[in-house]
């Protein structure tokens, strides 16, 4: 299999030379990259919604990566902010090439906040540089305590873990304390939050997060 | 990228011939062999603790598949069947030729069912034919209705689609006649079952399924 291996390198090499390129475009503008991945359905979408509601429209683009369908990016139209929409196909990841010929058909002056929505996928998103500043990781409090040990990888490159949908915990048995000890034993500097797109908690923690890294 | 596709096709006929070599040991056995896939967190491996616990463990083998940890294969353990783990490594899918090597390591004389759980992703593991008589696609109501329509693949590959955790509906804004259509939309043989590990509802259905094709 060493083939494989070898054409696995080049193509890592090539993804990397594109996230390269994109670091640079976005540094030029001055403009904040962050890459948002979780599992399927854990709510990366809803959290977007809520996000653009707190933040200036002029100041925020997003690239939405989806195998099929428009939904995601047809749920966040309504804000008025720039929106790119990549249909990877069969393609289980967004990529540095794709990033690359997304950031061209953007208008990135003025734009403070990048927000690239990931496939939903906890294994290979991790394995793609785009050019990010941070990445950011959704963990769905009903996806269970056990996800950072079992997807090491996804949670030793974010920067910041975002556990979701916590007006479920009433209906779970699951403990905050042990996910965050879990995912500190794979990245102790992984900074949480705890958020609510039902009640909104965790929200103006969020936005102040973004906000300070969009002024940086 | 043409010897990136090139090399993929290799891989994929590669992989054909060990399922198919997988196949004709579990007919041979007289195996029904189920290839179970979901999102992480989905609630495979409660599904599986709750089955077992209604089924002649010498009658069933397990393999499950895992990028990192042996948590779920412990969770198992307990109900005294055959288990094997593979750690996939990187891997975000077990394929045909792991399948090959571990149906080796188990003694197959009696084994009515091998349960195959895969890799937790909604993405990869449906490209991969690993020797199944069936997939079986487990999804979480609180991952949303539009998943069928967003990984049209696993859904398409699948036989039996199971809604869990439905004891958290009440909770949720999820349409159940929603999440069917959109499936149906995609595969209009899928079968559909609504199950919860909390309540026990939809369990007998689903183990009265099973072992009518034990039996088969």
């Amino acid at each position: 299999m060493s083939i494989k291996i070898q054409v696995l390198d080049n193509i890592l090499q090539m993804n990397d030379s594109f996230a390269e390129e994109n670091r640079r475009i976005f540094k030029e503008h001055n403009t904040f990259a962050m890459n948002m991945m979780s599992s399927p359905g854990s709510g990366k979408t809803t959290i977007l919604e809520r996000t653009l509601e707190r933040l200036d429209p002029s100041q925020v683009a997003i690239i939405e990566g989806d195998m099929q369908t428009t939904r995601d990016a047809e749920r966040l139209e309504r804000f008025g902010c720039q929106i790119l929409q990549i249909s990877t196909g069969n393609a289980c990841h967004l990529d540095g090439k794709m990033i690359h010929d997304a950031a061209k058909e953007l208008d990135l002056i003025g734009v403070r906040l990048l927000v690239i929505e990931n496939v939903g996928n906890l294994v290979c998103p991790a394995e793609f540089r785009v050019g990010e500043d941070a990445k950011a990781v959704v963990l769905s409090v009903t996806e269970g305590e056990d996800k950072p040990l079992k997807y090491p990888l996804m949670f030793r490159e974010a920067s910041i873990c975002m556990f979701n949908k916590i007006d479920l915990l009433p209906h779970l048995d699951f403990s905050l304390e042990e996910a965050r000890e879990n995912a500190r034993q794979i990245n102790p500097q992984l900074k949480f939050l705890e958020i609510s797109c039902k009640t909104g908690e965790g929200l103006e923690e969020w936005t102040d997060w973004l906000q300070s890294k969009m002024k940086g």
